[in-house]
């Protein structure tokens, strides 16, 4: 990975350019809406019982909902675009290319979405990738990371051991370490979501409203790919949308903030406001708490159903969400609701998601913070929120496992 | 149900006038492309063990695939375009309205997408539905039906119980049978569908060949809602598609036929040829067996994991597919095939989607004899072919089960 000195600034404009350094490299994702999902958010009452908010007065919020499909992203994940973007920016660093960088590799340690994303990205360019995975990860994680080419090296599943592993790898081979998230690079390029998510919600509020097109006054001349954004239905608006047709928030799921920082760097200077989602099932909302207490927590320990956000927020991020304040907020949901709004995407949105990606939807469909939020800033207008779906790599039995009824 | 003597002719322009009278109360949805799916369509030797092709030299054919994405439909099938035609034709059947037809409403017997999509239907227009399902249906269909409005009748699980019945429904009420396929309103209102399919498919392949767009060559002005298709990846063209940027073929399930007759209807004329897919298992490839003796199958009776696939051909449809010929021949595949076919949609496509509609993707993948054709007759440039992904209504816990490795 390039030098974090050699980054970019951390701007809204340097999301710009990221998207202009790995287009056509990635997908540029369609943002859908769903009627009933709309409904539903908008009919107050949902609440899960036993959990905190048993007895409160149920919220009224309107909501609109614009669900950004990163799980139809190359790899089906947004993992991809801060891989690509990083190999981007290592490509443009002084001396790599001279000094042989090209040929001695990079190399992480992720089982998850990361693992894969590098591995296409390394073999785009023809370098050579070492993702190092703990032995116990299940084979067709494996068997997909290998599958784009990458070499598996295989460690113990504590951290500790992973960065020995890691250590080691760089020793022998020289390979350029590139993380998951807690680098400016990464950050940048899971940024571009953002701006695509902002663009194209606000073309179909603008095709049903009669307001401009968001290029006429944002930037320019659209890239092609825009034609991709698909509005199953389109809703019905107040009139206040034809003045403006933007989100007035997002939420989006936080693992290691890499996305959600990005997505608010997208976002900085537009009014619109990004929340963070977590579940909160044995302290993964380490965020939320962070930001709270105004200090990072470092140690997560959880085996929340959000298997793509046990990990605890990084460094770069932090400074971003927390630091800049350019995060709103944060809002976190009980595993019961994380399924219950799973369920509710495959039945009704017949997209395969991974639970993380649940997340966000869960937040607008069941807690009661947010929601009195939408109700009391939005009012009879409501509000119009961008929903990250994060990605859609799951296991297909276990999933059959987790939809059963159960037991008494 | 209206009159089939007072139905519009069975032509391609009667397509056009159903998607009139439907529009605004269906969705036009969109069609997508995958690049990894057209790879694995293009790679040979992919023939599953154990079936006919075995010892077989495989075929090596290109295909560029665009599915149709009917499971993002409202009531998630196409049913809706049908059940919504076929309304619209109620209302305008002389005497109809004058002689109280509203007040005394629909009927008809189903435990799948059709009872759904009537009642919602129904409702739009403020017409009482009865829908008699078996009372040993599941619970969340009996829900779904019953939460769309609609008076839910049980009876014994034969069609002869079926049918007494709803002879019982209409003496006492005076509703109007509406069924689920066999008759020309259904099947012009499914044909609607490949209308669509066949106009977006030629913009994805005009937008990236420079050919000209499809409402400058068929049709005067497009719909409003044309901007809901939804590319998601670019496939590399031939040369000559800048000539003909039309597809080659369309591959659709065929169960009681009306949407594959409504599909043939659409395309007559056009060149496009139209391939009906099915099980084979338990006889469940009766039209394939009927098409090719010249004498419809009037009984099947096989538990196919294709489960909407499970009804015999249609005399409308035979009609359509085999005496007029717009139904250019069938193509048959194993629970095995379609099990796998099925897998890829979730895990490389990530569509929620019922087994039938993985059917037409087993047949590209699998079919030797299909492969082989589009190998003879496509040769370098390949075939451009559309798929109908017909519906997205599944039970979650069963996929689980479907999709677990097989016990030794």
């Amino acid at each position: 990975m390039a030098d974090p000195s050699t980054s970019p600034p951390l701007t809204r404009a340097s999301v710009f350019e990221a998207r202009e350094l790995i287009k056509g490299l990635v997908h540029h994702t369609p943002t859908l809406t769903n009627a009933t999902l709309d409904r539903l958010a908008s009919t107050p009452a949902l609440v899960t019982e036993g959990d905190g908010d048993a007895g409160r007065k149920p919220a009224k919020p309107r909501m609109r909902l614009y669900f950004k499909c990163e799980n139809l992203q190359r790899v089906g994940a947004f993992k991809i675009r801060g891989a690509f973007h990083a190999l981007e920016r290592l490509k443009r660093e002084p001396g790599w290319e001279e000094g042989g960088g090209r040929e001695r590799g990079v190399v992480t340690h992720s089982s998850g979405n990361h693992a894969q994303a590098l591995a296409l990205a390394a073999r785009t360019h023809g370098i050579p990738a070492h993702i190092v995975m703990p032995s116990i990860s299940a084979a067709p994680k494996i068997a997909a990371t290998k599958g784009y080419g990458a070499k598996v090296v295989f460690s113990g599943s504590t951290s500790v051991e992973r960065e020995a592993v890691v250590e080691k790898v760089i020793e022998e081979t020289g390979a350029r370490l590139v993380p998951p998230y807690d680098h400016p690079d990464i950050v940048l390029g899971q940024g571009t979501l953002g701006l695509e998510l902002l663009e194209d919600s606000h073309d179909i509020i603008a095709a049903a409203t009669g307001a401009e097109p968001s290029h006429a006054k944002n930037h320019g001349a659209r890239p092609a790919e825009s034609s991709f954004r698909a509005p199953i239905t389109t809703p019905k608006f107040p009139e206040s949308k034809k003045a403006n047709a933007g989100l007035d928030a997002i939420l989006a799921p936080c693992g290691g903030g890499g996305m959600l920082s990005g997505v608010a760097l997208a976002c900085e200077g537009t009014g619109v406001r990004v929340f963070g989602c977590e579940p909160w099932f044995e302290g993964a909302d380490d965020a939320k708490r962070g930001y709270e207490a105004g200090k990072r927590v470092e140690a997560v320990s959880t085996l929340t159903v959000a298997d793509g956000l046990r990990t605890p927020l990084g460094k770069v991020p932090w400074g971003i969400i927390y630091e800049r304040r350019l995060v709103a907020g944060f809002y976190s949901v009980s595993e019961d609701e994380i399924i219950a709004a799973l369920k509710l995407i495959y039945e009704r949105f017949k997209m395969v998601v991974e639970p993380s990606s649940a997340v966000p939807l869960a937040v607008a469909l069941f807690n009661e913070d947010f929601r009195a939020l939408v109700e009391r800033e939005g009012g009879e207008d409501g509000w119009d929120i961008g929903i990250v779906i994060s990605g859609g790599n799951v296991n297909l039995e276990a999933l059959g496992k987790l939809f059963a009824p159960k037991e008494a």
